[in-house]
């Protein structure tokens, strides 16, 4: 915890853009930004008013003569900012050359490169933030559709540290009682018969409805994991392609991926799908399709959805039989495609035949030329079945393994703490197990939580943040 | 020349980072900014104090309970605003899809989206720049190395305009005495003899001395363009390996070109090399050898520098001198290469057999392990050949070619009237040329420019800024 020496950052996107800012924190922040900035007329900068941008001539550390840039100044004092130390920054023309120039004559003022996540690392050692909330902030910025940058910004606004702190507070009115009662058995009286049971019963189901959305918040944060999966020649990477061309969704790639398909990220309605492209899954020569069938039938198992695809025109065949019954524990639609051609199957002999709910079958086509057919209904399908019923608006939702992993912990120590209650147990072997349970409570939020942990919930961010 | 809406666009470079800022330009950028954010306690946002950061919640437009992120607000009032008009900004999280979310947001509130230098293109419109310094804000985006960029910031701070100003106010003086004569015969004194003659040649003289710097100048803008030359397995690929990875240098590629070379920038020094890497140029099968040095070659005939390397350690052959015999008009640095190994031939050896100042010769190696050899004294060598006695500490270079174009129109007009002078001919002559030569400089700061030079400027713009 290097607290004590200021430090500085490109704060903004690298690359070429109208405005970088060039972010520094530390007691030192506001005499740094002075030995490179001077006011318009050359003379050095004025005191700066807190928070206010003014006008200034950045120049070369120790050689005034040299101007770099005009920009912008504003310091923002402590304890009033991100970091809770003095924050100053530079709002410079924003060329890669430009913001890495002035950032060279900072460090050569005596700023040092700030680390990954560090200005938020302060902000969370010095109170500005706990830990969901820092989290959050990396949430917000990789987020990749509207409802996921809800959640993020609910998270971030306190919302979910709100909800620990509460189960945290009735956690230590429990563990007071208990503790009082182990302590000084003479003075204080045990708590009333069911009393501790009532109690404990109360937080573990908090615990549970906030673990149970935890596969929406996922879904929110990282997308929708789907799988299109079907026969060769069914029309599985048109229909992708014409997914990602259409108006509402926004394709990114994700380079350097390791695994043996191909990841594309749409965006239907306010969520994302993560799309797994089982095209991408080819027999190789001399390979029967099966195995590629098989390859996307694994994926299937791990994702959250499956869009089963047919050839309306072709009918069902034995082997889409055989898919439909592997899918049938899945969240899987069924989607009849070419539906521009003429079909030898409808919908309702769909049904009958692989015995799927018909709000679950989608008419679907992606002609050449011409906008893909049934994306409203697929919007539809798609949110009512994760959204409706599970997304309550307004509602924040656990979205982070290791905030959910510490929620499981809690919630194993406080039914281990239940049973021993409900065994009469010594309370002295209660009270461990409720310590267990807060301490656990406290790593989520940050309240408890060893520099392991710090260190990687900051290792994933990224500098300048 | 929509002046009367309101614009806006994401400022900040395209990516990941801490923060993204969102800009508004218009009359209505503070109505449009309330409508999409809020305080931290969800009341409307009170009156920004100008130019000051506020920290706000941004919600979707019309859906006060949809938060979108936490966020800075700024208002930057008319007309001491970048564009002279109403500016507002959102710092906001830096997320691509977090910002392009808030733009989405302003646009539903009635913003429209910028154009490319739109931004820019009012602050010139408002009188906030002149063209001159339109075109350094871009210049300082691409700029690439120190110097030029301290080019940049020079005409940006108006140096460069004060001076086409100072010219344009003694031409001005010209004008008005020769129109003056013309107009009234009777009540004003012609000029004396050889006055207009005299105030000309001291306008030619400075226009001419603006001119020579603009060689120097756009090396400072573009980098001095490089070409690396020498027979096959001299070691070229792996002297620009080395010098790319070196500190000191720093390598940007440059995609998508189509040229049949590879063009690498590497810094050395205050300013960059553009280095095309000829080693790139590679004979097919079957050709000979002789056909990738002839392109090379012809490379080299545009080429500000060329550093024609030599095996050290084989000797100069009968096809070096040839090299040597058709770069001699050219600034070239003869690179005694492999120098780690036993060399064949001494600089002095070089400098008899080829006649290249010893000066100009340079011993480089690049081993596999270890630092490359040489690279200060070929840094000393083109500071010495591009900057000493060329490069004014403080002076500001035109690097521009629309602006030299201009400037040479009018030094063409001044020529003509000059000539016109001499040869006695009616006032009514001197003084077309005289006006052409005026508005000719009036095109470099805008003072008298046309639509379509407007837009031409503009159009390299990004937008957002």
């Amino acid at each position: 915890m290097k607290l004590h020496d200021t430090i500085a950052a490109i704060a903004t996107p690298i690359g070429s853009g109208g405005i970088a800012i060039l972010r520094l924190s530390g007691s030192r922040a506001e005499e740094i930004i002075t030995q490179v900035a001077a006011a318009p007329s050359g003379k050095p900068l004025p005191k700066l008013e807190d928070r206010k941008l003014t006008l200034c001539c950045i120049h070369c550390f120790g050689h005034p003569d040299a101007l770099i840039d005009q920009a912008l100044a504003v310091i923002m004092r402590a304890p009033r900012s991100y970091t809770g130390e003095d924050v100053a920054e530079i709002h410079c023309h924003g060329g890669f050359f430009a913001a890495s120039k002035i950032l060279t004559e900072l460090l050569a003022a005596g700023a040092r490169l700030a680390e990954s996540g560090e200005f938020t690392r302060r902000a969370f050692l010095n109170g500005k933030t706990d830990l969901t909330g820092a989290e959050a902030v990396m949430d917000m910025i990789d987020s990749r559709s509207g409802l996921g940058l809800q959640n993020a910004a609910r998270s971030l606004g306190g919302a979910l540290a709100k909800k620990i702190d509460a189960l945290r507070e009735d956690l230590m009115a429990v563990t007071a009682r208990i503790s009082a009662a182990a302590d000084y058995p003479e003075e204080i009286d045990p708590p009333a018969p069911g009393e501790t049971a009532a109690a404990l019963q109360s937080l573990q189901a908090k615990i549970q409805a906030l673990l149970d959305g935890f596969e929406t918040g996922r879904m929110l944060r990282d997308g929708i994991l789907t799988v299109i999966i079907g026969r060769p020649n069914v029309g599985k990477s048109s229909l992708l392609n014409a997914l990602s061309r259409s108006d509402r969704a926004i394709v990114t790639d994700i380079p350097g991926t390791t695994r043996d398909v191909i990841e594309e990220y749409i965006r239907i309605g306010g969520i994302s799908l993560r799309l797994l492209d089982t095209a991408g899954i080819r027999s190789g020569a001399g390979e029967v399709e099966q195995i590629g069938i098989e390859r996307a039938l694994s994926h299937a198992r791990e994702a959250d959805l499956c869009l089963f695809v047919i050839d309306s025109a072709e009918g069902i065949t034995e082997e889409d039989k055989k898919i439909a019954e592997q899918l049938k524990d899945k969240h899987f639609l069924l989607l009849l495609n070419k539906t521009d051609r003429e079909a030898r199957i409808t919908p309702e002999e769909a049904r009958q035949e692989l015995g799927i709910a018909l709000q679950n079958i989608i008419q679907t086509a992606a002609p050449k030329d011409g906008p893909v057919i049934g994306i409203d209904t697929l919007e539809t399908a798609i949110s009512r079945m994760f959204l409706s019923g599970h997304l309550n608006p307004g509602e924040v939702y656990l979205s982070n393994t290791r905030q959910r992993d510490a929620l499981l912990k809690s919630r194993d120590a406080i039914a281990r703490a239940a049973e021993a209650d409900s065994a009469d147990l010594p309370y002295d072997l209660l009270y461990v197990d409720l310590e267990d349970a807060l301490s656990a409570l406290g790593e989520i939020t940050g309240v408890t939580v060893q520099e392991e942990i710090i260190d990687q919930v900051f290792s994933r961010f990224c500098v300048g943040k």
